[in-house]
C-alpha cells in the first residue's frame, strides 16, 4: 500500500516536472503590419492556389487563438518600435522608442536577452534590416528607432548567436564617419555571412553568426517575397538554417519577423503582402515541424505587432462580393514595377500611357478594354483609365506628395505603381484606408508548451510578461 | 465515516447542480455590423466624454472573449441574413436567407423557438424594423429577407411575448392588398402598443405584446440614437422593460440588436454608428444589473454579426495620429442633415455652397476657413473644400449612383451629407472601405452562467450550436 501510494505520487510528480516545466524551445513568429484582414486574404488567396499542400494557413490550424490590443504608451496607433517593446520586454513605452521606459531613464531587458543569461542560444530573423524597430527591440535601447548605428553596436554587443535577413541601413555611421559595424562585429566574435555558399555551409561549429541575404534592395531589406528569384533563399530556408544553428542541450529562443508585410500594407500592395504572409507562414511550418519532434518542450508564438494599411475583404465597388485570388494576376511588387518605370522612362519608351499598357498587363493582369481582357486578364472601366491617366502625369511631373490630394492618392509612393495596386485589389474586392499604420487588435496564434496562457484578449505587454512569467 | 462521505457526496452534487445547469436567463446582444472597430472607435469616444460615469464600455468589461467568422455559405462576405441564421440555429445558409439550409427544404429550429418549447419567455427587440433580418433569424424561415409580410406573418405565429424596437415594413404586403399585419397580429392575442403612455403603463399581465416606437423613419426603425429627442426612448429603456415583462420562474431568452450601428456604417457616418454603439452598451448595462441579482443563473452574449464599412481607426491623410473624439462635433446623423437639405432646397435658400455653410457648421463643426474655426470648429483643407463643390453639383443635378466613380464617392448616399461625414470621419483618423459589409472576423464578449463556452476563435455558427448545447 504505501509502496504503491510511493509510486504513484513518484508517476505524478515526473508528469508534472515534465509538463510544468518551462518551453526549452522558444519560437516568436511576428508579422509586422499583419491583423485580421492580413490573414483572412492571404487564406483565401492559399484556399485558390492549385499546388498548396494543404488549403489552410499553418498558423491558423495552431489550437491556441487569442487578440492583442496594440496601443503605445502615447498613441493609440502605434509604430514597430514600441509594438516590439512591448512584445519582447512587457513594458509599453512611447512612439519611435526601444526598450527604454516611456521617460527613457529605464532599460528593459528582452526576453531575448534573460533567456540569454539563462544559458539559451538566440537567434533574430528578419526579412527587412536586421537593425529594424522590430528585431531591435529583441537587442538593443535607445531613444530613436531611426539610430540605426547605435542599435547595430547593441546588435553586435548583444552576445546573441544567430542574427539573418536583411542588412544595415548605416553600416558607418550616419555619416559614413565611423567604425565598420563589419570591423566591430569581427572583434565580437562574429562571422559575417553574405554569400548563398557560405549560408549554405554554416553549422554551429562556426560559433556566433550575421548572415545577411546576398539580395538587397536600396532599404537593405530582401526582397518582396513575389519578387524573389529562383536559388534565392527566403524566410523558410533562414529558419531551417537557424534551427540547426540553434539547437542545442539548454534550448533557443528564436524570433522570426515577416518585416515586408508591413512595408507592402504601406505601399497598399495586397499581391505582395499576400505572397509575403504565406512565406512568413510557411517558416511557421519549420517550426511546427520542429515541434513534432520535441512536442513537450516547443512553443510557437505567432502574432503580429500590429495592422498597417487599414486593410478590410470589402470594397466598395465591388459590394458583397470579394475575389481575393484575382491577386494572383500580379506577378511582382509595387517595387519591381517602379523599377520597371524607371527603366521605360530611362530609355525614352514612355511618351503616354498607352506605351505602358503591355508592362501593365505583364505585371498585373490589367488591360484597357474589354477586347483584350483574355486569359482571365481583367479589363479596367472608364474610370480606372481616368485615374490612370492622372496618375501618369503626375509620375511624369513627379507630383508634390505634401499636397493633400497628391498624398491621399498616392502616399508618396509612385503615382503610377500606386494606382494599379489600388485599381487590381479593387477588382479582388481589397480595400485600404491609410498608407500608415492602424489602432486595431490584431490576433495571436500559439501551440505547445505554455501555449495555453495565450489565449483570450489582452495588451501586447501580457505577451512580454507572460514569456517572462514562464521562467520566473 | 459513511455519514461523512454522504454529506460530502451531497454538497458536490448540489454546488454542481447549481453550477451546471443551463443558463436560466438569456441575453443575447448583436451589434448588426458592429467589428473591433466600431466598438474601438465607441471606447475612443467614451474615454473622452466628460459625463461618462465609467469611462470603460461595458461590453469591454465581460471577462470572456471571443472571436467568429462570418462568412456564410455561399460568400466570404456575409448580409444579416445567413448571419443571424448561423447566431440563432447553428447552421450556415445562404446570403439573403433566413431560418432554412443552403437547399431551402429544411426549417432550421432557431435557439428562441426552441427555449419557448421548454417553458422560457422570449423577447426579441431590434432599433431597426421588426421584420428585419437579425430579428426574423430567431422567429422566420424565408427562403428572401425581402419578404418582409411573410417573416411578419411568421413573427405573429411565432408565440414570442415580446417585441418590440421598431415597425413593419409591409404591413398590408407589398402591394398593400393583404390582411393588416396589425389584425392578425391582434388574432394571436398580439398587444400593440405604439405610444410611449402605453409603453410605460406595460405590465407582465398584459399578456404578449408588440410594442412599435412612437418615432420611425422612413424605413420604419427607430431614430439613429444622434438624433434621439429628450424624452424619447432608446434600447435601454426597451431592455428594462422587457426584463420586467419577461421575468417569471421558468426564466427567458432576450435578444437584442442594435441594428442602427450597421445603417450608420452603411452610410459611412462615424458619428451615428458611435452613438448607436453607445446606446447599444448601456442596454448590456441594463442586463449586467439584472445579472448582479442572478449571477449563477444569467448569461450575458454580446457580439456583431458582422463587420458593415470597412471601418478602421488610421486614415491616410492622418498618418499615425487618430482624434476619435473630434466626432463630437458632428450633432445629427447623415440622415436628419439629408432632411436639412432637402428643407433648405424646399425653401429654395440653396443656390451656392456658400448658403450652406452655417448648417454644415451646426451639424458637422466644420468651417470653410481657418478664421472661422473658433470654439474648436475643424477648417477644412483646399481640397474638402475642392471635394465638397463637387458633391454640391452632383447633390443639385442628382448624380447617377450606377456611375462607378460617384457610387464611389457617395454609395448611392446623399452627395452632400456623404461627403461632409467623410471629411470629418478622416479629421478623427477614422477611414472606410466599402457601403456594404466586410468579411473580417468580429468579437464576442460574455459574462456569467457558461460563458466560458464564448471563449476561443471559432465560427459563427458554433455560437448557435453552443447555445443549443447547454440545454440538450
Amino acid at each position: 500500500m504505501n509502496k504503491a501510494f510511493l509510486f504513484v505520487l513518484l508517476v505524478v510528480l515526473l508528469s508534472f516536472s515534465v509538463f510544468c516545466s518551462a518551453p526549452k524551445y522558444v519560437f516568436f513568429f511576428i508579422g509586422d503590419g499583419m491583423g485580421l484582414a492580413q490573414i483572412n486574404a492571404a487564406q483565401l488567396y492559399k484556399s485558390s492556389m492549385v499546388n498548396a499542400e494543404q488549403p489552410k494557413l499553418h498558423m491558423l490550424t495552431l489550437p491556441v487563438k487569442g487578440m492583442q490590443t496594440t496601443h503605445s504608451y502615447d498613441s493609440f496607433i502605434t509604430d514597430s518600435a514600441p509594438a516590439g517593446t512591448a512584445l519582447a520586454t512587457g513594458y509599453k513605452t512611447k512612439n519611435g522608442v526601444i526598450g527604454l521606459d516611456p521617460t527613457l531613464k529605464y532599460r528593459l531587458e528582452t526576453i531575448a536577452e534573460f533567456l540569454l543569461k539563462k544559458g539559451k542560444k538566440i537567434g533574430i530573423i528578419s526579412s527587412v534590416s536586421i537593425d529594424h524597430a522590430t528585431p531591435a527591440s529583441f537587442y538593443a535601447h535607445q531613444a530613436s528607432r531611426n539610430d540605426y548605428y547605435e542599435i547595430a553596436i547593441e546588435m553586435v554587443n548583444s552576445g546573441f548567436h544567430f542574427f539573418a535577413g536583411g542588412g544595415f541601413i548605416y553600416p558607418e555611421g550616419k555619416k559614413g564617419d565611423q567604425l565598420s559595424i563589419y570591423e566591430l562585429a569581427k572583434n565580437r566574435d562574429y562571422t559575417l555571412i553574405q554569400t548563398y555558399e557560405g549560408f549554405s555551409k554554416l553549422t554551429p561549429s562556426t560559433g556566433k553568426v550575421i548572415v545577411i541575404n546576398s539580395v538587397l534592395d536600396s532599404s537593405k531589406a530582401m526582397p518582396y517575397d513575389i519578387d524573389r528569384q529562383t536559388g534565392e533563399f527566403s524566410l523558410v530556408e533562414i529558419t531551417e538554417k537557424a534551427i540547426d544553428f540553434l539547437d542545442n542541450e539548454k534550448g533557443f529562443f528564436l524570433m522570426v519577423e515577416g518585416g515586408k508585410i508591413d512595408w507592402a500594407c504601406h505601399a497598399n500592395d495586397a499581391a505582395a503582402t499576400i505572397h509575403d504572409t504565406l512565406i512568413f507562414d510557411e517558416s511557421i511550418k519549420v517550426a511546427l515541424d520542429f515541434l513534432q519532434k520535441h512536442p513537450q518542450e516547443t512553443l510557437i508564438l505567432v502574432t503580429g505587432d500590429h495592422e498597417t494599411g487599414g486593410l478590410s475583404i470589402g470594397f466598395a465597388g465591388t459590394k458583397y462580393e470579394a475575389n481575393v485570388p484575382l491577386i494572383g494576376l500580379q506577378k511582382i511588387s509595387f517595387q519591381d514595377f517602379d523599377n520597371v518605370l524607371a527603366t521605360l522612362k530611362e530609355e525614352k519608351r514612355l511618351s503616354s500611357l498607352n506605351d505602358l499598357y503591355p508592362a501593365i498587363e505583364e505585371a498585373f493582369g490589367l488591360v484597357p478594354s474589354k477586347d483584350k481582357a483574355s486569359n482571365g486578364k481583367i479589363a479596367m472601366s472608364e474610370y480606372d483609365i481616368e485615374r490612370l491617366e492622372k496618375a501618369f502625369q503626375d509620375y511624369v511631373k513627379q507630383y508634390d506628395s505634401k499636397n493633400e490630394k497628391s498624398y491621399l492618392l498616392y502616399g508618396g509612393y509612385n503615382a503610377l505603381s500606386v494606382t494599379l495596386t489600388h485599381i487590381l485589389n479593387e477588382k479582388a474586392g481589397l480595400g485600404w484606408t491609410t498608407y500608415s499604420h492602424t489602432g486595431v487588435p490584431v490576433p495571436v496564434y500559439a501551440i505547445g508548451n505554455s501555449s495555453d496562457a495565450f489565449a483570450g484578449y489582452y495588451d501586447n505587454t501580457d505577451i512580454g510578461k507572460t514569456l517572462f512569467s514562464l521562467y520566473r
